[in-house]
């Protein structure tokens, strides 16, 4: 079982490259090898595999070519250009994530050898006229470019698996909180950041009001249903390979109260509420009423509480000191 | 006002700007000139303005660049390549009807001249597990490359329209019949062949069963319904810009009632009844009870009855003799 995760430099990547390193095997088989490609070096991640890191540019089929081979198995596309980023630069949003996630998927066909291929879409597929609740069967109606080529990602996924060309599972995924690290050009960077940095004694801007509703995950059960989401059978999956991957909805007040009840009072003090137009413009239009019925029956799973995603990020990712 | 269509050598392409050179104007202007472009010389159209007839292969840049010019006020892109076509050949169509479709949006963008688009898609879009009826938000579930396709055609129109790169309108067509001419390589080419022929005096082929429900629309109609898409105000569109064209649900014995009862009793006895399974694995995946409200709405129309469009063939299309 050969493992290839592009996007593996991200935080999602990480995470996921070492929970296969500590759990051994996937879909029922011991991982060989698993392979760590990003435009960047990935950092390297211990195991007791083969582990290799290497670059990849997703915009370059031979770059492809050169990670993805006969022998993967397994393929996770994780690799993005975030939502305000693709807002900001739409050539970037459309060469990375519709046309880099084609390269991939045409790289499979090419080689003949279906692999699965895990695709990360997101929750900024839904959004406008639409009514509430966001329901399997509901119109993917994006906001944003980021959302369009995601969506369009999703329909090559599930047409490429249908012509049999790989084996497809697409996942739109929450908002991933509590994330580590830095601040990124997603616009939902702040979801993090008001939790993170204030948990670490730093100060943080809150964008929006306290009352804003989102949906949510945690890094650590988001790689759970990553594992899980290749593991599924390709008969239970049915025709259309995309999905919800489940989360759950919270408030900002509900985030920071849940930081309180884990961490005790302080950290709150070090949000600033700092209103940002430009931010609410794009998350005001994000869907948070979202009923995953198919990923659920399939195994996925959401937080059991916010709490958990806290203490989540106090045992895996805060830093020393 | 110019117009040019790309596709203008098809049936709706050439019913299109023989309609346009008959009303002089669009969007409340004169139109000075008609470009009709396809990748065959299109059949010249008679009319007061000019209209020029060219080869356009809308997988070339350059030769889209050579005829849609920022002169052009309104582009109908009306070519792609069929729904049994793009299944048989995957990458012809993935090349015209994604990136084909690209390249014209593409072209709009570089101009930074605004046009109206009016791109068709098709019902084609729908299908599999969602359940009925197919409303104005429901899930696009395509169950062939075709149908992914415009799909994927429509995620583009309408983010590009949002960037301001263009002002797109995007209809989801039924099933045109009573299509003129000779069938082509869509699946639902038997759906004008079983009227068409025998209305002909000539033998056609029923590939699939008497109660066999579908949603259809004539050609008139649907050439009405282009130019009205194109006269809508853009405000009224909405965010997204793509949605189904009315039409109305027949069955197989309907549409030959509608004939006898229009065209007496002879041209049904020149149906053969003879089961394609191939056709039918196709045309069963699609779906019949759809509801139109927004297109409705903004004043498009279905027929009135299928004895219209039988009509509508003898006045506008049987060849003499």
């Amino acid at each position: 079982m050969n493992v290839l995760i592009i996007g593996g430099g991200g935080v999602v990547g990480q995470k996921l490259a070492a929970a296969l390193a500590a759990r051994g095997t996937l879909r029922g088989q011991e991982i060989a090898k698993i392979t760590l490609a990003d435009i960047v070096d990935p950092a390297p991640v211990d195991g007791p595999m083969q582990i290799e890191t290497t670059r990849c540019n997703i915009t370059d089929p031979d770059s492809i070519a050169a990670c993805l081979t006969a022998e993967t198995d397994v393929v996770y596309l994780l690799a993005a250009v975030v939502s305000a980023h693709a807002e900001e630069e739409f050539d970037d949003g459309m060469n990375i994530n519709l046309f880099g996630a084609l390269n991939v998927f045409q790289r499979c066909r090419e080689l003949g050898t279906k692999p699965v291929v895990v695709f990360t879409s997101s929750i900024a597929v839904y959004g406008g006229e639409v009514p509430d609740p966001i329901t399997d069967h509901t119109f993917l109606n994006p906001q944003t470019s980021y959302g369009a080529q995601k969506a369009m990602g999703e329909l090559l996924l599930t047409d490429f698996s249908r012509k049999g060309f790989l084996d497809g599972r697409g996942f739109r995924l929450p908002t991933i909180s509590v994330r580590p690290g830095k601040p990124n050009r997603a616009a939902s960077s702040f979801m993090s950041s008001i939790l993170r940095e204030p948990l670490n004694g730093q100060e943080a801007v809150c964008p929006v009001d306290e009352d804003f509703p989102h949906y949510y995950l945690s890094p650590r059960k988001c790689v759970e249903n990553l594992i899980r989401g290749a593991e599924i059978a390709e008969e239970d999956l049915g025709q259309n390979r995309a999905m919800m991957m489940p989360g759950r909805m919270w408030t900002i007040r509900q985030l920071i109260d849940a930081m309180t009840a884990v961490a005790g009072p302080e950290p709150a003090k070090l949000i600033r509420w700092e209103g940002q137009p430009e931010i609410q413009a794009i998350v005001k239009g994000w869907r948070f009423d979202l009923r995953p019925e198919k990923s659920v029956k399939l195994g996925l799973q959401a937080d059991e509480s916010f709490e958990d995603n806290i203490r989540y990020y106090l045992e895996d990712d805060k830093p020393a000191g």
